[in-house]
């Protein structure tokens, strides 16, 4: 029996651990410190109030029961014993023939670690939920504050970061507060809510072509989100940001202008790049040890030497997490180790809930056509996971009837409400 | 044009509110501290994982946003100055002609507040989830829990409380356990777990018949629930609960056991119950305040002197909210008030996902067809503030797909998993 230990349930995890299931000679343990699987590429709709948490994720365990030789375990790994090849978690050890890592990553603040108070990154449910109570509070005490100055600032929202996540929640919020929000209030107009996407570079979506950029800020101005490239943050409180000289008066800022990988890569002494994501051989392994191997954002692998490290997207997360399977068999069967080729099947983004821009292969176009190509795409890769015709049309409805979705403003702490005087 | 406040957006505040909408006399102020309408029936099932919150919960705002004369407002109030006619809340005062407090109960813990903590009630959608977080947590520790005592001890639920809620609760346990996880772990069995049913008195249901109580008795322990009765707990604390001598070690308690009425009840000056609950007169006003009015759970209502007081239930919640805005109109006409006169149409609790108790006038039933009246009955009133035919087809098979539900364990903490060391 080969022991197989994969670290992290995201794409690349569970691709890897469903590709290995029901192999005979292999045992897998799946460790993750959360219990659930999370479709991340519409975690902003869950922060933006348009579907609930349970609509894009699932448990990890559940996902994975019908395989016999698959164990999950929800615990945190602390490090990783190369030598003696086990992993050291919270409750013992866990040793392994075969290891893979697919931690992902987390929000990076360049240094500014005291940011994440006032401008929370959206990777968790937790975070999400957090945002979207702090949206939605934001116009509540609009609604009932007097001094028009604050009340300007309470309407302000600030996405720092102009990639896809900072383009999807800027969108989002520009067509919530025009939309869905402009009928329920009395004393605020929600339509002349200001969203500011603040990016540093010289444009935003720069993975994208120039003139998909130019077309996905014309669809974000049309949605009354101002555009502001070349703009790099200088500081965030509570109350304001800067960029450079200017100040914006907000209370509602959300970061989405960089990742970094998990911390698990500093405890393993092997050589890292400047994002802290380790450099893995040709066939996904770690110099020195090809039975450790590094997927996903917390990989930093390229095609060839010229060329730039894959991005962190969860199409290279996902064909990773399927090499290491097909890697794993080859190993048994004694055939030679495959170099990982990725294959770009193109990128999207969305904006508000008409447009979007989509880049596939030679292929670049916008608008209404691009849209239902990222739906079609994204109703695919969820079925993936949660595999029931039913589930779609329900979360396609959710999706579809927005206005009516999750505005639900949930405390942080489960005790507050009960602990405090009436109502 | 006559001001009318209320405080409270449950169900007797929400149907008063929208009965008194597009009332062109009358300009009406709902105050709630939280932004949702919660339809608590049904709150039991986001606490075991069949329900997300957005399923039984909708933003006030947005259910009374159609009538032009109700503003809404999310705010907590400190006290009601009953003198000058008023409302004092966090921002301000909001003034009044007529006024109705229907700010519903809170968890009462009978002196032992330090209980709440290892035992926490079913009011919030704050505390179910986190009720989900400790349930599905108890189960993922078991599975890696290597010493049999204390895996044991995680396998143990108590649930303290015999009335419609805890037996809800107790169920739903019983059968999430034994259906729903059955075949997800690979170290333990989740078919061993105990679930207990602690009640102080001699029966459970202790408002419903004596045999319609042995029946659902019966149908709990089909369930593989043990129903302790006569079992007062004597001591609360992390890692047990004692019941007289006897000593149950449990990690996860739920307190279904009682509940006090808002603390607004001792801020009024009036006379109250022995439960704190404000006396009212035939028309629900305050003694010597005709223009003050007290419904729902906050309200002690007897429908004559020698009766016992009227349950704090959803449908005298509603039907009192309903009077409250018929009185309004009736002073506006000048007509004399009418005394409040409460339809009872019966009482019903679900056990699991096949069997409920009815009790509905003379006829009391109960197996498969008593559950088919209470989810058409839930149905009913759930469509009353959804209005929606899709939510109901979508909310129905959530319900009856329960093994694929919302079994996701979210953080107290948004941070937690951003500032830790990896995965």
């Amino acid at each position: 029996m080969k022991r197989v230990v994969i670290v992290g349930g995201g794409f690349a995890g569970l691709r890897a651990a469903r590709a290995l299931g029901d192999v005979s000679e292999i045992e897998v343990t799946l460790v993750d410190q959360r219990n659930h699987h999370l479709f991340q590429p519409l975690l902003y709709q869950v922060a933006m109030a348009g579907l609930s948490p349970a609509e894009i994720a699932a448990p990890i365990r559940s996902l994975l029961s019908r395989y016999q030789n698959i164990h999950v375990r929800q615990e945190q790994v602390d490090r990783v014993d190369l030598t003696h090849r086990r992993i050291v978690t919270g409750s013992g050890e866990i040793d392994y023939d075969t290891l893979l890592l697919a931690c992902g990553s987390r929000h990076a603040y360049f240094g500014h670690d005291d940011w994440e108070e006032h401008a929370p990154g959206l990777k968790t449910l937790e975070q999400a939920t957090e945002i979207r109570r702090r949206v939605l509070s934001a116009f509540e005490e609009a609604e009932r504050e007097a001094d028009p100055e604050r009340r300007r600032a309470l309407l302000t929202f600030v996405v720092i970061g102009g990639g896809p996540t900072g383009v999807e929640l800027a969108g989002a919020l520009g067509e919530m507060s025009r939309f869905t929000l402009a009928r329920d209030f009395r004393n605020i107009d929600p339509k002349l809510t200001r969203v500011i996407l603040v990016e540093a570079g010289p444009r935003i979506l720069p993975s994208f072509r120039e003139s998909q950029a130019s077309r996905a800020t014309r669809d974000l101005e049309s949605l009354g989100v101002q555009v502001w490239t070349a703009s790099p943050v200088t500081r965030i409180d509570a109350a304001c940001i800067e960029v450079g000289r200017e100040r914006i008066e907000t209370f509602t800022a959300l970061w989405a202008a960089g990742v970094e990988p998990s911390a698990l890569n500093r405890t393993l002494g092997v050589s890292l790049d400047a994002q802290g994501r380790v450099l893995v051989e040709a066939d996904l392994s770690l110099p020195g040890h090809p039975e450790v191997f590094v997927a996903g954002d917390q990989a930093h692998f390229s095609p060839d030497s010229s060329s730039s490290p894959l991005p962190g997207h969860a199409p290279v997360a996902m064909q990773q997490g399927r090499f290491f399977a097909r890697t794993v068999r080859r190993d048994l069967r004694g055939e030679p180790r495959e170099r990982f080729r990725y294959v770009d099947r193109g990128q999207m983004a969305t904006i508000g809930r008409r447009r979007a821009v989509c880049e596939i292969g030679r292929f670049h176009f916008g608008g209404w056509f691009a849209w239902i190509t990222w739906l079609v795409v994204h109703i695919y890769y969820l079925v993936g996971f949660k595999n029931r015709l039913f589930v779609v049309l329900q979360w396609t409805w959710s999706y579809l009837r927005y206005g009516r979705g999750a505005r639900l403003i949930i405390a942080k702490e489960w005790r507050f409400y009960s602990s405090r005087l009436a109502p």
